[in-house]
């Protein structure tokens, strides 16, 4: 809690000092002295965050010049983290005298608000939380230690909404659609089956601590099973940015990128449900079948809910932007973007659903939709808003990580428990990308080889998630053994795993960007090349056969009728609608529809599929580029295209079917119609 | 404290949750479902700011729609602030029984964290702050009220820093410098004859109402002068937002904005003075020359010590930008923009200085010289970024203010004192506005007019600065009643000050620009329509001796070595150092300054004097406008200026001298001269 007003350089010595004025003792100025001195110690503390995240962002600085690739500034980060780690550990003195804590027995009730009378002043005291009581001398150790420290829910409240955000808000919506099926099936089924899994294992592994006798204290089954959820989030950052710096295949990265994105949010909502899993009667440890059936309706119910929030502010965000004017204002557009996407996080914690899983719908619902409807300079700004949040939460967790290695106080290495770890995550990931690769090649065309298999189990790093999610509850022993581990795992996937993506891409033969330097190569024949190269007719029927009919059905239901009601784009809803709706549809076409839909759906394809994808251009028309690219002139023709506008063509051409003709030509260009005057 | 978590939608369950998971007993189960409980009150609370803040965006932008100026949305704020605080106050049930505080004796010594032991169990309870006998039962009353009352804290530590950062970083440099003296002497000599002022007559009314026998408690001499510190800083943020948008005169603007600007620093800084006089002896309310010294010494050392902190943060981050080549990534370079601004506040308040008032510096530090040696992306982004904290943080403050109306619990409005205080804000303003406009005038050939006297006079608002001061302290009687009067003369000037700007502005026959939607007007001649106009000649050589020799000697001072030094901009530093510092001027030199210091420098003033200013184009080259303002061509010859560059050369055409030429001719443009191939 100390540090968490500290995160906001926010001192507790104003109140105290207001307390004070209010007579004018002399022992009172020693205790406003001392609050202010805390107050400075907080800065400090913070300070030494700030410094450690500038000096990371220099050195990343001195990677990315001279190219170096083999670490990310999330493991430079942990890097920082553990050296200061270690000079708080060892560095500074290790008592202080003046905060001794101060016993006072009292009968069964608990409040939240004390209020203690100290000879006559009275002074209001918040409950911060409970001690268990072999750790009450930490109380009065180091106090840089514990300055350093976090509430967890700093994690969950502030540091992961932005992440989280961030990451729905700049899916690449092509591809991730594209993918849907398969990166549905990654997340939910191949994180249960993970967390089952590890579950399993690691309770073999504590069974057989047991019998060693390494094992101190209470280890149940459900504390493994969650561990399992905890460790099956998976974040690759590193490997994102190197395939994002390489131009590695698209679809690749959208499937490796929408995995790690959802299985987020069910991994949290999954841990929730482990916790709430409990047995009534005395043997609160053994399977009991109601408890397991309460724990899948909590799953699901906070899953739906948390899911319904995202999209209901989102589609209302879409909405208001579409029908009032404040493009005009993108200041004013931008902050009530921010706002509501805010409140998503509040209205889904107001109502018991999961915040963090709320924002990453919303995300998704905001870049689908209401990005559409903003100002050209809302969308970079809010694009580079988020991106920037999303940046230093980010650094900040991971240096936060490397500093915890260090300065957690309660920390319990056991060998036998973390060697099991490392061989159950490898275990749990292998039995889930196989078999479901295995299963979903059956039903795709664009089947997933058997490199890009390997390269999505090489590619399970775990992150952020995973250690927000088990630094949230470190009371018991189990729970601290289990905050080491996961420490552990994400020092060595970021650094060993993650250093290691660039070798790994050249072994596994998966096509890379030419050169980076150049525009990104027209990634989608990279694919081609590796699926073998058919007829033009062969790679359209391929693409319609490969989205199942759920997601055709979807698809047309978005694009006949979300599209146009909550955007500009898509076809009048006075087409699409039955004929006794044409008043309702009248009012919400917007008028911009009738006129230049086919140039707004464009814009929005621009922008989320920003780098190494496809984008039509619609019409014949003769594209000229300009500017510092001017070398590079590429004629379309894509002509009888312009009238047929059904939702089976723009499923068609969304999906990336007709570009062919288009990237085939040489280097792809896309250019706002208006240019060609 | 309570809603400074909920702030960030923060709660304490977390905590809670942890430390009660180490056993399984039922009634830790009713704690849990209680902090969670909690938890979902905070985000509840959070979230009817956020609706707030929204519907203050949209009306305020159907009124910028309608073009209607009588409210500005910080009124707008206020309204709606007030309404959910009636609602609030009256609208919800005023008892809560579940927080009960519990009272315990103890002897002499405070601690700031307890151990309460209930039960068996320890709990950590944290020191709040002290509350005065006579209010312990505020503690029991209505949970939501206290809900939404903030820790005055947070004002200081999270709402006023982006907004004090975002005014040094958009002030406008030209007209700023070319005004700096009397800009200076209002903000530091008008700020302080006011609060003298305002003390004075405070004073006055205080014996009176002790006569009339008005007073129920004590309030002493330091007190009013207190009270004058704090409502002396001016915020005319309705006035300057109309004074934008109708591109009213510059000057004045420029005096208006850099006076409010630098006066809320004084009136931080002046008031932590007062509050800092503390007589020795028993006599503690009389005056004492000592502690009267020793409070001008707090004044000087806080102030200047806060003016160090910011610029020194400015002038590192503006060698680090100029020394690496961070600009390529301009994610990196605004994240680290933005730690570095923020350590200045921490640092700030780390030694022991004013946080506030060093990022203030630190922004105008960071517009002089930082800004130059940022990727253009970059400059965007920080505009962007601290222009939405801006926006937020302030619809923020002045919302809260009417909800404070009703909310705060301890209100003492006292009729007598409320109108002596509007007399004396009235007459404090005048009797410095006035007379330092005399004296000022004395010394500047450009005078300020009498109609441009009475607008500063109208244009004294009061705003988020002077309520933060008075929130801040509400612990006495005094502070209690100088906190509602605040409150109701922010009120006052914001609705009707602020909503008669546009008629006073006619009335007062100050010149604005013909029709907002062109571009914007050569600004300087309508300053010139007021003075008169001059041949050229007689021009220059008024704003050659408008500016004072102390501003020259530090304009040539900066101009020859601290812009060569901190940015790529102004002469080599080979050139204007001794000679044997060449070694040395050679390695701070950057390369570019030799071919393109011009060009640099242009784009440099481009920024800051972003609307309705002057820009001025070097050397003999046809600028052809092209985009939207296609029809709009201006051609410029300002031979044989292209070869002086001496420091003298370069104050003449910074103030605007050498650009008559350009600017009488027709509508101002401006290009980066690379345009012209």
């Amino acid at each position: 809690m100390e540090l968490l007003l500290l995160l906001l350089g926010l001192g507790r010595a104003g109140g105290l000092r207001a307390g004070e004025r209010s007579s004018s003792a002399l022992e009172e100025l020693a205790t406003e002295q001392e609050a202010e001195e805390s107050h400075r110690q907080d800065s400090v503390s913070l300070l030494t965050f700030i410094l450690l995240l500038t000096l990371t962002i220099l050195t990343i600085w001195l990677f990315k010049h001279r190219r170096v690739r083999f670490l990310h500034e999330t493991g430079l980060a942990m890097i920082y983290g553990l050296i200061v780690g270690v000079i708080l550990r060892y560095g500074t003195p290790s008592t202080s005298g003046h905060d001794k804590p101060f016993s006072c027995s009292q009968e069964n009730k608990l409040f939240t608000t004390l209020l203690i009378n100290v000879s006559g002043k009275f002074f209001e005291y918040t409950l911060k939380g409970e001690i268990s009581p072999g750790k009450i001398h930490n109380v009065e150790q180091n106090d840089m230690l514990r300055k350093v420290t976090f509430d967890p829910e700093v994690f969950f409240n502030i540091l992961l909404p932005p992440i989280i955000f961030h990451a729905g808000y700049s899916l690449k919506k092509r591809h991730f659609f594209r993918n849907l099926g398969s990166i549905l099936a990654y997340a939910f089924l191949g994180t249960a089956v993970s967390c089952f899994i590890i579950g399993n294992l690691m309770y073999g592994v504590v069974k057989l601590m047991k019998l060693v006798g390494q094992l101190s204290d209470k280890f149940y089954y459900t504390d493994c099973l969650l561990f399992g959820a905890i460790i099956s989030a998976t974040d690759p950052v590193t490997v994102l940015a190197i395939f994002n710096e390489l131009h590695a295949d698209v679809d690749l990265y959208a499937l490796l990128f929408g995995e790690s994105v959802l299985n987020d949010a069910v991994a949290i909502v999954l841990s929730s449900s482990i916790v709430a899993y409990q047995p009534t009667g005395e043997n609160t440890h053994a399977f009991d079948a109601a408890a397991f059936f309460k724990s899948v309706g909590v799953f699901l119910g906070i899953f739906s809910g948390s899911f319904m929030m995202g999209a209901v502010t989102g589609v209302v965000t879409a909405l208001v932007t579409k029908f009032t004017k404040l493009h005009c204002f993108p200041l004013l557009e931008t902050a009530l973007f921010f706002l509501m996407s805010w409140s998503t996080f509040l209205l889904a914690e107001a109502c018991g659903f999961t915040g963090v899983v709320a924002v990453l719908f919303c995300g998704i619902t905001q870049a689908h939709y209401t990005y559409n409807n903003l100002s050209v300079e809302s969308r970079s700004r809010t694009k580079q808003l988020f991106e920037v949040l999303h940046f230093l939460a980010e650094n900040f967790i991971f240096s936060y990580m490397g500093l915890a290695l260090f300065t957690f106080q309660k920390h319990i290495f056991s060998p036998v428990f973390i060697i099991g770890a490392f061989i159950a995550i490898f275990l749990g990931r292998a039995a889930h990308i196989y078999p479901l690769s295995f299963l979903l090649n059956l039903g795709r065309r664009h089947k997933i080889s058997w490199n890009f298999q390997h390269m999505m189990m090489f590619a399970g790093l775990r992150g952020a998630m995973a250690f927000a999610l088990a630094i949230r509850d470190t009371a018991t022993y189990s729970h601290q053994m289990m905050f080491s581990t996961t420490l552990l795992i994400v020092f060595f996937t970021v650094w060993v795993v993650g250093g290691g993506t660039t070798p790994m891409l050249s072994w596994l033969n998966i096509r890379v960007g030419v050169d980076p330097d150049q525009d990104p190569p027209p990634s989608n024949d990279s694919f081609q090349v590796l699926q073998g190269d058919g007829p033009d007719s062969e790679r359209r029927n391929r693409t319609k056969q490969e989205s199942a009919w759920l997601f055709r059905l979807w698809y047309s239901f978005d694009h006949n009728y979300l599209k146009p009601i909550l955007t500009h784009s898509g076809p009048p809803l006075t087409t699409t609608l039955p004929s006794w709706c044409g008043l309702i549809a009248r009012c919400l076409t917007s008028p911009q529809v009738y006129d230049n839909q086919e140039q707004l759906r464009e814009e929005d394809s621009d922008f989320i599929l920003n780098d190494g994808d496809l984008a039509v251009t619609y019409g014949d028309t003769t594209i000229t580029a300009n500017g510092s690219s001017g070398s590079h002139t590429v004629t379309t023709s894509l002509d009888g295209r312009r009238t047929k506008s059904s939702s089976e063509e723009a499923l068609e051409r969304d999906l990336g079917t007709g570009d062919h003709e288009v990237t085939s030509r040489g280097t792809r260009l896309v250019f706002p119609l208006e240019d060609n005057a």
